[in-house]
């Protein structure tokens, strides 16, 4: 295994402690669970707390994204499953100043249950919880709400984490992260596995020269699997199920976060992003804004993907906000 | 080969080409050469002009690091090699605005040839040009002068930046780059090489169980090949080589650097600098500021490096600036 670690059973709690101890003056752990990570910089003034989560080994996700005017906190899985309700919880109850609280994860069914849960004790107790989940994996569905969430989990709380800083009502917030959720579409490719640190092992084999387009951050099976292209002709072929997907138009705006997987270097990141750049204002698309690197991956996963993200006037005043993370300054 | 490129003697035009596509609002080239990522925030009002550079396959070494309040350019050859002395020339060209320039590389030979020739070019034509080079990793030579550069050079470009803006002179500002070089120390393990884009191939071959200490970004050979350990193990290796060399004591104040050398996970990086903040802390020593993070890579090298650098009350300030380029905003 070419990780570096200790007992892989600890893997989740030592990242944290590690986290926190280097970026000590933008989070903590909750003081009730050692899988919250809580922002230093909530409001003083109520707004609706804004919380991310889902499993590890997605890192910049979760954590990286808590701080000042984006997520209030963070909960923690273990690697690859959901954190539990009563973690989810946690958070609430660690974040919530009176205006509720948003919950923002990718569809996945563990997490939805347990987040679910988190949500009915919060209602227990009187706080309310509304959730939107993150849906923009093109390729892993047809029917749209069945889609699960990759990358795109950083746009929509970019979005609503700038509603929640204006001081818009939880009904709004929701409104606001739901419009940017649907207006977001990925789709990548994998030319690896990533290793689980519990087995030391890969979760998938692919032959030395193969990819598979379509595959998903956990190993979920793809479109096809095929000899390595050239990223000219990757990048074509994703933009192929995309485009048509979200029916974009000459005239009309994007956002394009180009997200690496974990072990693809900087440089395919950046000749990737150039072919989507290239493609899209051939066609008479607008790039207003740009986002290329790591962040939201599978570990060592070598690979990418691509999201673009429709915008409005709205959405684009949104994105453009202030948002200030260890991994949100990009 | 597992890497999403076009062809590999197309990957540095390509990268840039994307690279000032995505960055637009940051960078441009340089109208005179492809190979010089300039900044758009260069200052109205005469300041000594910080040019950085280098080979590619490092990245965002050197590019990334082109922005508001940090490097006024960025000079770019070819995979592991030198720029060539016309660009780097060009890069003075294009910067100074009658304060000098200071050039700051990692010290390897080609680097040193070719930088020297610019900054004569650069004499011919009146404008002054000092070097410093960084000379951080700790493993390469007894002899402090003659040790290579490796992502010290973020932290010497900080520093240095940080002095220019205060309006310092040619002098001084390379003075304090020459302090922040000497306070610096960095020891790295590879896991495994990078692959060239041109061959496809790997610069050298380990077993899938090995690990090597105080290899060189380039391959350079290490101080002892072994079985990969446990994290905590390799810190302490680490640190074992660094700390007598450094000669830090208790009551000492530090920054640290985790680096990521191209596909080592997120997650490993902080249960790395767990290891290092508490072996720190357990000696008395304070840690001033930390980063975590992919800073200067090989590609896609599995490995990291640290990096301690002696903080005292002036160089805590200059860290502590404002830096904005789309990757030193961690």
């Amino acid at each position: 295994m070419k990780r570096l670690i200790n007992d892989g059973y600890d893997v989740v709690e030592e990242m944290l402690d590690g986290y926190v101890k280097a970026h000590s003056e933008d989070v903590r752990l909750s003081d009730e669970s050692g899988r919250v990570v809580v922002s230093k910089h909530l409001s003083e003034t109520p707004k609706v707390g804004i919380i991310f989560g889902g499993g590890s080994g997605h890192e910049p996700l979760f954590l990286g994204y808590v701080g000042k005017g984006v997520a209030d906190a963070a909960v923690i899985g273990n690697v690859n499953t959901s954190p539990d309700p009563m973690t989810c919880y946690q958070a609430v109850k660690d974040v919530d100043n009176g205006k509720g609280c948003l919950y923002l994860y990718g569809n996945y069914q563990g997490d939805v249950i347990n987040f679910d849960m988190g949500a009915e004790m919060a209602a227990d107790d009187g706080i309310r919880v509304e959730t939107v989940l993150i849906t923009d994996d093109v390729y892993s569905s047809e029917v749209r709400e069945d889609r699960r969430g990759v990358a795109g989990d950083v746009i929509v709380l970019m979005a609503a984490c700038a509603a929640a800083n204006e001081g818009k009502d939880l009904d709004e917030v929701k409104a606001v992260a739901e419009r940017a959720n649907l207006a977001t579409y990925s789709l990548g490719v994998a030319l690896s596995s990533s290793t689980l640190p519990v087995t030391g092992e890969k979760i998938f084999e692919i032959g030395e020269d193969e990819m598979e387009v379509g595959m998903g951050i956990h190993g979920e099976p793809g479109i096809v699997r095929k000899k390595i292209e050239p990223a000219d002709s990757v990048v074509d072929e994703i933009l192929e199920h995309i485009l048509p997907d979200m029916k974009l138009e000459a005239g009309e705006e994007v956002s394009v976060l180009v997200n690496g997987l974990g072990a693809l270097p900087v440089m395919d990141l950046y000749i990737v992003y150039r072919r989507v750049h290239d493609v899209l204002t051939e066609m008479g698309v607008k790039v207003h804004k740009s986002m290329v690197g790591n962040y939201a991956t599978s570990m060592d996963m070598i690979g990418m993907s691509v999201t673009l993200t429709r915008l409005d006037e709205e959405l684009k005043g949104y994105l453009d906000a202030e948002f200030d993370a260890p991994y949100l300054r990009q």
